[in-house]
């Protein structure tokens, strides 16, 4: 924990501005007076790819890595091509700082509106990996665009990169009462990369015999979401399957709005980074209707991150007394982040 | 549409047994009398494995190659390495019969036990792409079981494949009340497939004007599952992503006790196989405890495959009934069975 912190901010697109203000409005409202915060603003996304044609530029890429942390809105825009920006900007910042603990908590507050019936009692984490699996770009196409066209996507998975993902779950399961970790892949079709994460599951796991075990097939898994979500406690998986496990969590956990990310390097190397789960939602950009809760909630993740224990869980339970306490009218954007800066400045 | 069927039956492992001697009951009592059905059973699953080595040995294929069609129950038990039955039986029959539709209705039946709230109007069928993807069995793994190791997984993806499946899919939506088809990939990450599938999809939706089309993330799509099902008529879709969207299908409309597939050679080239969704459950295999419901609806795909129209409609509208007054009490495998050949015989 520093007595200062230097922060990139990447808005971005849609939404992406709207919910980023209400998560420094948090931040600044949450710090201790003493602790120096600095931000500077990256403009990257949509727009400046129309204006100049880059995505991230070396030099950008070379000043985020100066910051403590970044906090990033939403990247993506109907008006450009898809993969564009997603590719050259939020991935390859995910890939260029190591970001490989993508760290996606799933808690369902009170009386907030989920999809499933009984209201079960949902708390759980998902350790995606964040720099290997099909998003390495490991792709290609032959003949494209003809009848004889092929395309292939490679999954890359390293036992390197599986060890410290899943070390990293293991660690975080035996620090939460229920320590349980469930492990969901794919094995009986993918085996070379199914197996390997099975066997170094199984390996690591013999060094926490206190943390309870389980393997899922993510088709399964998908079933236990919605049927018995009560049953997951840490949930440690690939890169594509905790994609998109963690829109079917923030789904069943009160919506998208609420569902808060870091794609983290823990050993410090470089900044992590935290963002809503949310993508730029253009259709409703601009209107107030963004809910910025996931964002401010991304930044309790960044506290914790940064050392500030204390002010994550203010932030955490701020949002946790607001969502109870709502009546169901309709509240801004800016309206919500107001009441959780004053809830947490207290 | 003709005088014989010449049926091949696998039942399997675990409930496998259990649930396809139902679906045979049903599937004799429906059809006319001057209609002769040949069955012949194939000992294929765990307990040859174990006995022989052989998952699928090179005479049975053959054999199986002169059938009019397949019933298949479930494969797979926790005695067998994963990967070993579902690749050398399962996945070989897709792929050496050409199985490139794999047909998954979903509905939401009366009277049946949803997990999600307000009970949505459901009634979607999901197109999974059968002989492609990740699925292909191309990967490999260096330096296994070392440090060092590296395990792929290839998604193969032709223009072939995908065109095929497609049109198959806006046919059907051709079809349908609604008339309106959605596609699901990944394309902002899985570029160079996801591309490929959606300028195939756009290409001949140019011949289908009258459907409406869509394009979702799958990511996106789990969301959709579960806050507005109501919203899909057909899914088309890759190999991976369809397994994964259709037990979470599966779960939103009853279960996957009620779930169908039919693993579809539309060119007749080869036999086409029908199985539940479900896997072997071998958890209450021999306690009368499965439901036999997704076998018998698999049997109706079967027969609406070889031109029997009306007895697949009665067999489902006999579902339907059944469960519209099913009064919560508990019902063993065979009497479902029982209940379902009266009604269809009827
Ligand atoms: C925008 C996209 C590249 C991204 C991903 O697939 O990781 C998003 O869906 C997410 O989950 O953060
Ligand atoms: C058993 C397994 C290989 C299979 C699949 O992944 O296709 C199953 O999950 C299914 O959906 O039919």
């Amino acid at each position: 924990m520093s007595t200062s912190i230097n922060l990139a901010v990447i808005p971005g697109d849609g939404i992406g501005q709207e919910v980023v203000a209400q998560g420094l409005k948090v931040l600044t409202a949450v710090l201790p007076q003493d602790v120096k915060l600095e931000t500077r603003e990256y403009d990257l996304g949509a727009q400046r790819w129309h204006r100049t044609g880059e995505t991230l530029p070396d030099a950008e890429l070379e000043a985020l890595k100066h910051h403590d942390a970044i906090l990033l809105g939403a990247i993506g825009d109907p008006s450009v091509p898809s993969g564009v920006l997603e590719r050259g900007l939020l991935l390859k910042l995910r890939f260029a700082f190591d970001h490989f603990i993508n760290l996606r908590p799933s808690k369902l507050f009170p009386n907030t509106a989920t999809p499933l019936a009984g209201r079960p009692d949902i708390d759980f984490v998902v350790v995606r990996e964040g720099t290997e699996g099909p998003y390495t770009g490991n792709g290609g196409s032959l003949r494209t665009g003809t009848p004889a066209e092929v395309a292939t996507e490679v999954s890359v998975n390293t036992a390197y990169g599986v060890e410290r993902v899943v070390r990293d779950a293991f660690e975080r399961a035996a620090s939460r009462p229920r320590k349980k970790l469930t492990l969901v892949h794919k094995n009986n079709v993918l085996v070379y990369a199914g197996h390997m994460w099975k066997n170094i599951f199984d390996k690591v796991g013999q060094e926490y015999p206190q943390v309870t075990t389980d393997y899922l097939h993510v088709d399964a898994a998908t079933i236990f979401f919605v049927t018995q979500p009560e049953r997951f406690d840490v949930i440690v998986t690939d890169n594509l399957f905790g994609d998109i496990l963690t829109d079917l969590a923030a789904a069943v956990t009160g919506g998208i709005g609420l569902a808060a990310s870091g794609n983290i390097n823990p050993t410090g190397a470089f900044p992590s980074m935290f963002e809503p789960v949310h993508g730029s939602a253009p259709d409703i950009a601009g209107t107030g209707k963004a809910d910025p809760t996931a964002t401010i909630l991304s930044v309790a993740l960044l506290l914790r991150h940064l050392g500030y224990e204390e002010q994550a869980v203010r932030i955490e339970e701020a949002v946790s007394a607001d969502l109870a306490e709502r009546d169901g009218t309709f509240r801004s954007t800016d309206a919500i982040g107001d009441a959780l800066a004053a809830r947490v400045a207290g």
